[in-house]
């Protein structure tokens, strides 16, 4: 993996198609932060592109992103000046100045965003994330899986207020937030676990935005097949080929919970594959057995192009391969598991690796 | 009016009874807090009581209360340090040194906890409130009728985490902090429109503590006729004398709400009185007849001592007489009854003043 330098306007098209397979169905669809982004990046030109190492440690990072149901979040959009508020107002409260942006997830428009609110800022953006994917709660980073508490997360809605919050722990940080972002109207911007460059120095998931880009480029670039170069890049396996026949879909508590079915087509025909979702695809089951779970990555992808489709635009007809794939390795740690694992979104049962899972393909 | 220079342990039962008058049902039951304001005043004692005029412009005030539904409050009681930590965290965020502190809410123990953390912190309290009485949301405060944003709403748990707020608006600051509270589990400790000493000039309601003190010491020091001497003091109306024959009550989004039906005895026998409540009595009706209604007061008193009795502790076969007296004049005002009349509460009629309701009283 070689580091990109800079984001501009030829290569939004490509992170947003990392950033949807990293999303896992989650972090928003990548549409409007496609067109959000470009739109910055031709205003204020290409986004510089830094490691962590690189930055004063004494600044204060951004971990920016959307909160909410994706559900919400795709007829409720951005009003645009959402990071420059949370800056302005984190910079007043901290007495530090913000010196980059991250990605507080790198899944769906979540990785998108931040590079436009970087571009409007001049601010560089910092190649990495807090989870190397996307997840539905606001403790599921790896901040919280190396031990830090909450002490400062900031939401904002569209027109103009701002919550700042410390919370005991990382599940009251979940609990405020979710319903501050309720009673904003579904959706939120954040900064969450705001910290300076120095703290956030093996904590944070550094290459998220090179690995996203590779992962777009490998797709984008694919002559043949995509889905082939999409299991390659990620060294993913294909759970299934087939259609969507069913899906459920419902907006509660903040977040957009459901099912999908796929049943298999050509070599699969005769199998159903059920995905399972709170913001993102959680758990993929067949007959009653796990084929592959959180904390690894489940997306559903076109079968035609391998464009990821979010879980809030899956709809019945569609032509779609599943792919699983392997998470970050701070996911598989003791605390990590208990954070994001099956056990953590209320499932009775343990964390099975997909090459446990899928040891005969 | 003569105003009050301190509070010391010999004066909480006087302040406690007057409070729980201007509480209108509502601010908290003064039991508990009247035992934290004792135990603090023990501890730390007396509380000095100053005017506006005697403090620096510069510093910040305070203004303290509790938030939530009563009905949870009754059983989840403060931590007790929550004055210290929003004072620390409000001094960190603002950087300015809080001089005083103030009841939000003169009413209920909201005017008891406040002394109590003044104690706590050795500042002064100011002679004042944003209210006058007791209301149940947020923006129903003084600082909105005179049109002041809510640039700084700060809210804390008995468990550590802190929340603050810049709302859009008042209704917003109402529901965001509505949010919070459920979050935090019902009840929360709350610096309401936190601003400077300066800020506040003209704008809180000045004499608050005085006159709780003076209506209780009223009650407290009647030979005969304890409701005699509250109607004479506050200048009140009887509604109606009589025995609570039904209760309704329940807790939600964040209120308690519910109905109380008063039958009429001795002279008022035949008459049926309802109360309709939410946190504070806000309207009284007879034969589908408005007897009295929001701003103005509404307390139900023991008929024999005329100790106030909160709406979560209202039951089946008291005897309680009704009696009804004036707002602050700031309430009267268009904003005033924008932000606070029967309307503001859902009800289809305008406000009548009491005079004009019981002319022929």
């Amino acid at each position: 993996l070689t580091g990109v330098r800079r984001i501009g306007v030829d290569d939004v098209a490509a992170l947003a198609r990392g950033c949807a397979i990293l999303g896992t169905g989650g972090g928003g669809e990548i549409y409007t932060g496609s067109l959000v982004t470009l739109e910055a990046l031709r205003v204020h030109g290409p986004v510089q592109v830094v490691e962590l190492s690189e930055l004063d440690p004494e600044g204060l990072l951004l971990p920016l992103g959307m909160i909410g149901a994706p559900t919400v979040g795709v007829e409720k959009l951005p009003s645009g000046d959402e990071g420059v508020r949370l800056r302005d107002h984190l910079e007043v409260i901290t007495g530090r100045r913000a010196i980059a942006v991250m990605s507080s997830e790198i899944g769906g428009s979540n990785g998108l965003l931040p590079v436009a609110w970087a571009a409007q800022m001049g601010l560089p953006l910092v190649d990495a994330d807090s989870m190397g994917r996307a997840f539905p709660e606001v403790h599921q980073v790896s901040q919280h899986v190396a031990g830090r508490t909450p002490d400062l997360i900031a939401l904002v809605d569209a027109i103009g207020s701002v919550v700042t919050l410390r919370a005991a722990d990382g599940s009251w940080a979940e609990r405020i937030s979710r319903a501050v972002t309720v009673a904003f109207g579904g959706t939120a911007a954040m900064a969450d676990y705001v910290m300076s460059v120095g703290e956030a120095h093996g904590v944070v998931i550094e290459g998220s935005v090179s690995r996203a880009l590779e992962i777009g480029r490998a797709i984008g670039g694919a002559a043949g097949d995509p889905v082939a170069a999409l299991i390659d890049v990620v060294a993913g396996v294909r759970l299934i080929d087939g259609k969507v026949v069913d899906v459920e879909r419902r907006t509660t508590g903040g977040f957009a919970r459901g099912s999908v079915l796929v049943e298999g087509s050509g070599a699969d025909t005769g199998r159903l594959l059920r995905l399972e979702i709170q913001n993102e695809n959680l758990v993929a089951i067949e007959d009653g057995v796990i084929r592959a779970s959180v904390p690894d990555l489940i997306s559903v992808v076109d079968t035609t192009t391998a464009d990821a489709i979010a879980t809030e635009l899956v709809r019945y007809g569609q032509r779609v391969t599943v792919v699983a794939f392997g998470c970050d390795p701070i996911w598989l740690t003791p605390r990590g598991l208990e954070t994001a694992g099956p056990r953590a979104f209320g499932y009775d049962f343990d964390y099975t690796p997909l090459e446990v899972l899928h040891a005969q393909a």
